[in-house]
């Protein structure tokens, strides 16, 4: 079965499956990452009491953590929920948002990963190469265009063998990889990166996707992001120019639409060993 | 007067008198029951530290505590909140988002029931049904499909005698109780679930209308809930098979065009004895 | 060059430039915040926590404290946040949601003024009485239709002239003033009110453009509230009575539209001596 087969069923088992997916994430864009989780088919929940976490994650498919809006009391939040994940066997994905903007980030980052066995990480590259330890020139929350020139599959390669993990680096050329293959996904559309989230969603889709299928981390990782490029092209042709609202609420329209056979007929992704 | 024809009325008051929602309110939805507030035509207002919950209850028309993303700081000022509510007559609806899902959800939502007096609960059948003390198998936020063959209104009616307030349970069927009288709602359409943040949205409403109308509890919870039915049925003839995001919005559109007619015209509501 | 051209001029200058706008805002509209900064060509960034505020406040254009969900510890942070944009030069916007309905807010808008430079307040009449110690009605955080009554323009050149910053007064009729020039904004809609978070993402838009011209802080304060009236506007011609959640989305797409042309063909704006 090819990787773009192998991405479109997975759409499918998702779907049948109906992945519990706990978040502990950021304020900023937590309603897209409950609405993206929702549209794909799994269901969404959000709990970051220190109370709770263990117990919550102890009950999902995946643990999704995201550092969008990180706190000292989120931060011990994140190691409970994620040791418990680890003890239950349920994957849990990181989305670096804004390393190298930060030392609290890049160090909080780096801290879940020594203590928190991830199983993807989603980020730009500017992100991806802050963990990695390579020099970047994050200012904000978006990649630098500096950064953009390197190759995407060698760094998400790079820090997936250090790691021991799947990495995931999205931008104009989307690179997946698990330390000995790299699946390149060719969808997707500048306009992703002119509304709020749409990183934070792709990482929720990841998510939804190892929840439902942890014994293919690098299959699942990949075909949540060939979901969300494929999104943002047909939201892009259903409004054209309108501007970044329409454009939001046809995104989500079409994760709320994402089957099988679009992903087939759409889906420009291929692999190589590396 | 049929609960109907009361109800239909109760939506004009609410938009003459533009009561102030207070709510302390989760992080995810939070936005949806802002936007909804406004859109029957309330004022809402956010607040949750401990050095305002109290000035700002007090202003208030009616308090709104949702547990969906709960922390300690937050009950310290739900408990705050609502007993200054309570000290000056405002209505205090409790929407136990995920009660059963966790021990902190659960006895939270007991404690806030224990030392507030609450007017209206509106949870769904899982979520009610843990606070009644039955079996539940709450699984994250969502209904469980097993709970769903209790029957609602027992389930509501229960606990509104052991509670002495109104209790909503909302579902396929919305049953709402007083413990001695109990209203059906039949509009609404599944559609509506797959949509982060139409229970929360829900309770909001439900905070509007008794706000507006504290001597009708029993009737202006059913109102809210009717409201949201209905919206989400014009939502639905409204965007068709175009997607969640779509969906959305219209749901929001059809609670700001809410009318009295439309309520008589769209309204499958009924009441017995119990 | 007139105010309009200048104004329209910014537009552009903003889309170039793309600054980088720092939030400590609430966690109610954070999302519509980052989405309008987006939406005009900006990048935003929401942190909060203690450790790296002060980090990020150094790489920011802009910086914008907004008080909608206060809190002890996010008070800290817009200290420390606002202490180093101040000695970096970077200019800071207030947005103090809220002002007049409790102490809290009251006072902490205060201490934010007194402790930090702001180069720019944006609220409504209540809200901006409040903080120049004249008597003011907010109840909740919509200006009181007694306060309308006011005369914006006196009222944001006496708050201009007290703090030795811009100030913008925005309702039915817009006022900015730096102390000395009072710029009257005449467009906008009603409809504007009935969204949340149309206040707090004009404030945001004051971000963009005083993060992008700090040395026209009146004309960029004024050229970010006619660019949010003007997309009232347009969004009110798309939309017409569709109701709230499109008019919502149509606002947004007019944002991301905005540029000089559309500045120049559709603004009302004057100004005066004082």
């Amino acid at each position: 079965m090819s990787i773009l087969e192998t991405c479109a069923l997975l759409v499918e088992r998702v779907r049948e499956e109906g992945p519990l997916v706990h978040h502990l994430t950021n304020y900023v864009t937590v309603n897209d990452c409950a609405n993206v989780t929702l549209a794909i088919g799994g269901s969404p929940i959000m709990a970051d009491a220190i109370e709770e976490v263990a117990d919550i994650a102890a009950l999902a498919s995946a643990l999704v953590l995201n550092i969008g809006t990180l706190n000292a009391r989120m931060i011990d939040s994140m190691l409970a929920a994620g040791k418990r994940a680890n003890s239950k066997g349920i994957p849990v994905v990181l989305d670096p948002v804004g390393a190298g903007a930060s030392a609290f980030r890049t160090s909080t980052a780096l801290r879940l990963l020594a203590e928190v066995k991830i199983a993807a990480i989603r980020g730009n590259i500017s992100e991806v190469r802050s963990l990695a330890g390579l020099a970047a020139h994050t200012k904000g929350v978006d990649a630098d265009s500096a950064d953009e020139a390197f190759d995407a599959g060698e760094v998400a390669a790079g820090l997936a063998r250090k790691q021991g993990c799947v990495v995931a680096v999205t931008g104009a050329r989307d690179a997946i990889s698990n330390g000995s293959r790299i699946v390149f996904v060719d969808n997707g559309v500048p306009a992703l990166s002119r509304v709020s989230g749409t990183g934070c969603m792709c990482s929720s889709l990841v998510g939804s996707f190892v929840g439902t299928a942890p014994e293919m981390l690098l299959e699942g990782t990949a075909a949540a992001i060939l979901c969300m490029g494929i999104a943002g092209e047909l939201a892009s042709e259903k409004t054209g120019a309108s501007g970044t609202g329409s454009y939001r609420a046809a995104l989500m329209d079409a994760v709320s639409r994402m089957d099988r056979e679009t992903m087939m007929r759409r889906g420009r992704i291929s692999e190589t060993e590396c």
